[in-house]
Formats: C-alpha cells, sequence, structure tokens
C-alpha cells in the first residue's frame, strides 16, 4: 500500500545518479515543510512540485502518487532514526534509554515532532494511506520496549509488580502524550526528564 | 481570541428563539464533521454552510468568523462533558475516576477523540486560533488531576515515592498517548483498563 517509489537516483544517464538524488531529497524536503504547514490531506503535489521548481509530470516521475510520497517521507525518517540513535541494537535498558534519546533529539527538532504527531492524529482513519504505518510503528515500539523490559525482568532488574507489557504500552503512550503536551506549553513539560523517571520507577536500581 | 458567538437564539423574532437555536446545533453539528474530515485548516465556513443548506452570510450571523465556530465546537463540548461526568466536582479519587469515566465515553465514540486528537495536533502551532485554547485545557487537566493525587496524598492514600504533580502530567499523557494508539489498533489497546491500572499502581490500597 506505501511503495512504489520509483529508483530514479539509478538512472543510466550521465550525471543522472547524483542529480536525481538532489532532486529527490528536494522534493521530500518540500513534503515534510508542506505536510507540517497543511497536513497531508492539505497538501498537494502540484504544490510541492511548483516549490521546488520543478513541474507536476517531474515530480510524479520521482515519486508516481501522493501516498508514494508520504511512504518516502515516513521511510526515510524511520531510517535516519534508527541510524542515529542505533535503534536496532539488542533490547535492554540500553534500548529504553535510545528511545529517550529519540525523545531528545526530537525536543531540538520541534518541527519533525509537529509533523509527526499531525499525521499521526490524521491517520488515525483507517482509509488513511499511512494508517497501516503508524499500527505497524506502535506494534513495533510497543514490541521493542517490552522486550527490553522482558530482558530487565529476566535479570531480576524490574520492581516488584512491573509488568513488561504493560510498563511498554505506557512508555510509548508517554512518549506521544507528553509530546503533545510539551509542544503545547514548552515551558511547563520536561519532556525528556518525564521519560527517564518513568523508566527509573520501573527498576530495582538506578537508571545508569 | 477564542469568543464572539453572536447570541442569534435570542432573537426577538417569533419562533426564532427555538429556530435559531436549532440552526446553531445544526452548524456545530456540520462543523465538527467537517473538521474530522479534513482538519480545521482544511476546512471552510463556505462549505459548511453549504452542507447545513444555508448562504454565507447566513453562518456568518451566527459565527463571524471561522474562529468563533471552532471556539463555539470546543466549549460545547467541554461543557457537555463537565455535565455528563460531573468534572466540576471536588478533586480526589472519585475526580480521578470521572477523568477515566471521560475516557470510557470517548472509547464508545470514536469520531469524538478522532477529532480532538486532529485539533490538539494542530493547535500545536502558536499561531493556531485554538493553540491558547489547548494550552489552558492541559494546565487545567494537570492541576485538577494534580489537586486530586494531593488530597489523596493528605489521606496517606499514596503510595511511597508517587510525587503528586508528576502522576498528575503522567495521567495526562497518558490519557492522550493510549487514545493514539487505541485509535491505531482498537484491537489490541485496551485504553480503559490501562488508566485505571495507572491510576491503581499509585495508590496503597484498593482503586475503588
Amino acid at each position: 500500500m506505501m511503495g512504489g517509489v520509483r529508483a530514479a537516483e539509478r538512472s543510466p544517464t550521465t550525471g543522472g545518479y547524483s542529480k536525481g538524488r538532489i532532486r529527490r531529497e528536494d522534493i521530500l524536503g518540500a513534503a515534510v515543510a508542506m505536510y507540517a504547514e497543511a497536513g497531508y490531506h492539505g497538501s498537494s503535489l502540484r504544490e510541492i512540485a511548483r516549490r521546488v521548481g520543478i513541474t507536476h509530470a517531474g515530480l510524479l516521475y520521482y515519486f508516481p502518487s501522493k501516498e508514494a510520497l508520504l511512504a518516502a517521507v515516513l521511510e526515510r525518517r524511520d531510517a535516519e532514526d534508527g541510524e542515529r540513535e542505533h535503534l536496532t541494537g539488542p533490547p535492554g535498558l540500553e534500548a529504553l534509554l535510545r528511545l529517550i534519546g529519540l525523545a531528545a533529539y526530537n525536543v531540538r527538532h520541534p518541527g519533525i515532532v509537529e509533523l509527526y504527531s499531525r499525521l499521526a492524529a490524521e491517520a488515525v482513519a483507517a482509509d488513511h494511506p499511512a494508517h497501516e504505518y503508524f499500527e505497524q510503528h506502535y506494534r513495533m515500539a510497543r514490541e521493542y520496549a517490552a522486550e527490553s523490559f522482558r530482558a530487565l525482568a529476566a535479570e531480576g532488574r524490574l520492581r516488584e509488580g512491573v509488568d513488561p507489557e504493560y510498563a511498554a504500552l505506557t512508555l510509548v503512550a508517554l512518549m506521544d502524550g507528553l509530546q503533545v503536551q510539551w509542544l503545547s506549553d514548552r515551558g511547563r513539560v520536561d519532556l525528556v526528564g518525564s521519560l527517564r523517571r518513568y523508566v527509573a520507577g520501573q527498576l530495582r536500581g538506578p537508571l545508569e
């Protein structure tokens, strides 16, 4: 449902490789800016093409549909997050701290958080092209956190009565819910400190 | 910033009272439907008027601006929630259970949750006409929850180490964050059960 991005950067024409990559990045950047301003539904390929300075047909060469462009934006963000925060490491306390590291990164890049919150809220509608993406995204986040709490449980490091599945669900919910409050009222909500405190509250010993 | 709703229902013309009220309710209902479909930015007074079957000028008689209509939608929702769930009662355990009762009501009315999540996400932008509303809304929710946890603390009913302010911030964040996960994946997330479990986890004794 979300695939179909044309690999224009593999064009065999002279200079096409790097030029195509740059053009593709320009389009993704313009899409992110437009989603943040107008939401996904409020944006159009025509307007994004105009901002990049190419024709509508030119944009369709890189992204054949509005859905394909959204898919590429979300995939690029996940790839960047995963690489920067090493989110593919083994589950455990380090993994939970890496998730909080991602929240700390987001605090320094509020535009990303705004965009993501808006898209997630739009995509609760079952017919939204990113609906499946967010459903999978939340399942994966919960599972990664649950595996991490289970690893801590196996090491005897969880407080009595802490259930790994519930702690994981709650941690992921807190990341989203605190983000919305922090965006509404940045001076009064300590996003990263509150998340660290939550994880610390589940442990017998200190956080680090 | 959010005021300015004309009291058309007090029109002295014959039959104007009830007719004006009904028309006003029709417009609010159409606005809610349109925000849910297209977000606030994606909606227009012209289209809302068309759906109600009145002219644009006719709609402006009831709501002089797009912002005034949004304000009326949010105020009506707060008034309805407050009345139905008795959210004006004294702070304490009952108050926390009433907040969870509101979440339980929302689970049976997912359209409201979708609309609200979308507006809250749009309104993180400082220049959105509902920005101040949500900032105030979150402050009031946190304060009501914090007073409730403080009342429980004064009665010696909180677990050792539970901080009322942090518990309040976390409860409000969980309400939002669990809602987004529940909307994305309704079969796997128990919104109300998870909230009850959170509050129970802060207490020495049983929840009820």
